[in-house]
């Protein structure tokens, strides 16, 4: 069992798709669902296309919001099924599948709606997206299909991983930020921006969007948030009130040998 | 389209599966549906699962057998869940679609029953097996899944033959930096680190070289480094000093819609 990679579907309209998703996961060696906002569930249809998975769907956890789902994750991917413009990094199934087993911390693959996927907003809460390949003339995978291609490729992944000694991505110290503690970053720096005049918030563009894709791509660690954070923090000068997880999180240069 | 590759489903007993089977086919560029022996079909039930697919059930081809349905094929891959004492070649599902993409002439998918698969004598039809890795503790794949993987694998597979398109690396915004821009950058911080207090030029201690590695791995574009040295120049306000590579570099988040 991958106990550290999580499924997370987003507000899926028909249950069968949760219970399809469930089987998926349970044949790939994959248990734990989390459902954000199901328009159905439980519901007999769910338990009927889970067909010997019912204990995923017993198990699964309900989640008010995305946030909510992904809080403790140190690696959220969203998966799209077309490139998007606001996405950051993408990657194929096979990548991004290596991504989630060769992560340190706990992961999250993200489902969207039926009909639309993830919000904009939702893949920007994402550190990458994750795009299955297929034909571009009809893209339209059903999501139990979709969360079956994927699972099976984290089982590849693991098969061929485990010979390997497994071990924290090249260049990245050990322990990757948090989903929450990212987010507390974008906070932090969007508050910079603001209080420097670098960005008008009755304007804001795509700013935000352009540097989370960025540090989302670099996918950093604690501590090299924490060195953000306190240098957020020393360009504020005296002039801002303490903020939230700001306390433990932000260090000076000079504090300690970082 | 691969028009040489047809998928073949025997004696499947829910309609629902067709349609899923006819979707997770069309997904993957192929579109050759053959029904030996369908309990039901046509069925609503088909219909409404392949979604966009339908013209594949409709040219959906039935057969009385086995036999009928690959009598031209030069290839016959049969699909087991588990490995079978009867059955000649084992290919995992890559090697299986590398196979079938590689033949020189027609090839049959051949997927069985949804509880008892393939008989040994259907088997016996089968130039080899093709087994779809799974945990072997649940390895009760859903037909329709199990159609989806294999052809996900026949697409990636025939991708693999086409010579790779050169591309920008995905996700990030054309051009890259040059390294001398990110030089640039890297002063520019550094100099920011130490004017807000956060870094003593006394004891640098590992934190740019930390910030380095950190925007290293995520591989800026030009445009997230004017980005990133306008919120810099902000950061001073206006204490400092015009800078190399700056004026041209750094912009407003207001300037332009970034």
């Amino acid at each position: 069992m991958a106990e550290h990679i999580r499924v997370v579907l987003v507000e899926s309209s028909h249950p069968g798709n949760i219970g399809a998703a469930a089987r998926a996961m349970k044949t790939m060696g994959l248990r734990h669902l989390y459902l954000v906002r199901p328009q159905r569930f439980p519901d007999p249809r769910a338990s009927a296309r889970a067909t010997g998975a019912e204990d995923l769907l017993a198990a699964a956890r309900l989640c008010a919001s995305l946030e909510e789902a992904v809080a403790d994750c140190h690696l959220v991917l969203g998966t799209s099924a077309r490139p998007r413009r606001v996405a950051g990094e993408t990657l194929d199934a096979r990548a991004g599948a290596g991504a989630a087993v060769g992560s340190g911390g706990r992961v999250a693959l993200v489902f969207g709606r039926e009909r639309t996927g993830l919000t904009n907003d939702e893949l920007d809460r994402c550190q990458a997206t994750v795009s299955i390949p297929c034909d571009p003339a009809y893209s339209s995978l059903n999501l139990g299909a979709a969360v079956q291609v994927l699972c099976y490729e984290v089982l590849l992944a693991r098969r061929k991983q485990r010979p390997a000694a497994a071990g924290a991505p090249a260049g990245v110290d050990a322990p990757p930020a948090r989903a929450d503690e990212l987010e507390h970053f974008y906070d932090h720096l969007e508050e910079v921006m603001v209080e420097t005049g670098f960005l008008d918030p009755a304007r804001p563009g795509q700013v935000v969007r352009r540097l989370r894709r960025l540090f989302g791509r670099a996918r950093p660690s604690r501590r090299e948030l924490q060195i953000l954070r306190g240098l957020l923090s020393a360009a504020q000068g005296g002039r801002s009130r303490p903020r939230r997880g700001r306390g433990r999180g932000a260090v000076k240069a000079h504090d300690q040998q970082i």
